[in-house]
């Protein structure tokens, strides 16, 4: 890591705030929506969707976004850089990441495109459906990056989603140039299978020339690759970069470096209430790790550790402080 | 109860989306805040609170729309009448209450002020001390009322909040007066004791002259009737009215009407989370019963269900079906 940097990670991604609300399986069918996955939705096909929905509760949430707060949480300096409108639910988004610490300070839109939402509709075995509509938050172009920010981190964080806007996804491959030119490391999670399929030549061609360090599931870096095993997966994913982060949901997490792999069980849940956010919070808990020095085992179990915080209640923003959960854990020093 | 009417319940009451965060006792001394109590703040200071605290959840609230929620939970065939305006935390309220099957039909304001928002501050002890800033919802006056939705009840609901405002003052006794006339119950709650003090005199004139039922916790009907004991402020209540229904947190409530009183027991709680709501589910429970046609009894241990399930969650709208809860306790038929 860099010396003298002012931030651990900066993160980039789409500013979103979620609503969430509890569903049978019934619903999912009803409505054509495949269970576990993340789509994009316009405008009117979300006020159908949220007309249709029963009743709900708001929180910021993004995915980037939510890696970050979780960052936060654990005690590391952080800033976020992502789109809002100067409405209401930009006003609760900016409110929390910065109540959180967190440095933010991305002008908002004032064209009167609203602030990004995702319905996120949970089934009663706790999986998460997502259906976003990207309002503002895809007006996110170069211009909206803060060089000195991208320059004062120890690692900078992109959010796969953010490739399915073509000015969003030059600001992405802007802010990846910068950092490396500042010695920062560039970090990349894959986000969604779909996007990853929507985007392959370009995440494939940004991890092989921009990208130190890549986070996925299972279902992700197999549709990266265009490969049937995990292990072919992960192999490719080693020639391209110098570390691949894998999650497999209950099966835990691969870490794997040049030389050498590292196996993290999932740590265990009495509940598994809702499973949104449990990639971003796996990767705030690997993060906060890595730029503390932390060896890589160590590292995925502070994953495991705020994945597993996550899923034991509704939102996809910790709930209590990760730092003290970790020092209770033995995972930090007292 | 009346014959041939389509509404069980209708509700009248504040508009209000409530804004929910953690805090520590200092935050509250820093504040100069009264735990457990609800004090009304101006825009400045609503902003001012809100830049202070910690990151929240924002859900659907206000007094007596909790309490028509909880009904429609109960299977209650119920209507709402408040006030929010065209914005985002408007569509959030319009939204939430309508998917419950509940009639709202109230028209937004379009004058620019904000829907209302409670900030709510929930200390590790589960208590919840309330700071609303009233918005839009205190626009509320006699043209907004609904004739034809207070005559079609069995029951007209009344939340003391609205006491606050001349005009809301004169909305409420207007639909008091109406729902006399054609028939319907008029319920009060006394909703805070500094709402009690500030309006003592408009309360019990209330109580006397248009209202049967009123709901108080102890701290609430004590100060109506500037007493010392509960047994005093039990015993004026019914010299003003048909039914009295008093809360006592933990110790239960007693239900005092002519040549009777019930005591129910608090149904146990294996963790209060935050006792926003636990005073309006009550009613909800109660209410239910009530137009079943339930012995009293019966109306207080269903209330006490629903203020168990309100305080195990933070929020103050139910999370699972309040019907099914009474069919598996045996307080509803299956």
């Amino acid at each position: 890591m860099a010396e003298r940097k002012t931030y651990d990670v900066v993160g980039i991604g789409n500013a979103i705030v979620d609503i969430i609300a509890r569903c049978d399986e019934a619903f999912l069918s009803k409505h054509d929506l495949h269970k576990g996955f993340m789509r994009l939705i316009p405008a009117e096909e979300a006020e159908r969707l949220y007309a249709a929905m029963g009743p709900a509760v708001e929180r910021s949430g993004g995915s980037a976004a939510n890696t970050i707060a979780g960052l936060a949480s654990f005690g590391g300096k952080c800033a976020f850089i992502g789109k809002v409108a100067a409405d209401q639910f930009g006003g609760i988004f900016h409110h929390d990441i910065r109540s959180l610490g967190v440095d933010y300070t991305t002008a908002p839109s004032t064209d009167g495109t609203p602030t990004a939402r995702c319905l996120i509709l949970v089934t009663p075995d706790g999986e998460r459906t997502m259906n976003t509509y990207l309002g503002t938050s895809v007006d996110f172009a170069p211009p909206d990056l803060d060089p000195a920010l991208i320059e004062a981190a120890k690692i900078v964080y992109l959010e796969g989603y953010l490739f399915d806007r073509l000015e969003a996804k030059a600001a992405f491959t802007e802010a990846a140039r910068l950092a490396r030119k500042a010695g920062a490391k560039v970090a990349l999670t894959l986000s969604d299978a779909f996007c990853v399929d929507r985007h392959r030549a370009d995440f494939r061609a940004l991890i092989r020339e921009g990208a130190d360090i890549v986070f996925a599931n299972e279902k992700e870096i197999t549709t990266l690759y265009e490969v049937n095993s995990f292990e072919e997966a992960a192999n490719a994913a080693l020639a391209d970069c110098e570390l691949a982060i894998l999650t497999r949901s209950e099966e835990g997490s691969l870490i794997v470096a040049a030389g050498k792999s590292v196996a993290i069980g999932a740590d265990p849940v009495s509940q598994l209430v809702d499973a949104t956010g449990a990639g971003d919070l796996y990767a705030a808990g690997f993060l906060y790790g890595l730029t503390q020095g932390a060896p890589l085992e160590t590292c995925g179990r502070l994953g495991s550790l705020a994945s597993a915080e996550i899923i034991g209640h509704i939102g996809a923003r910790p709930e209590v402080s990760l730092r003290q959960l970790a020092k209770d854990r033995g995972l930090l020093a007292p």
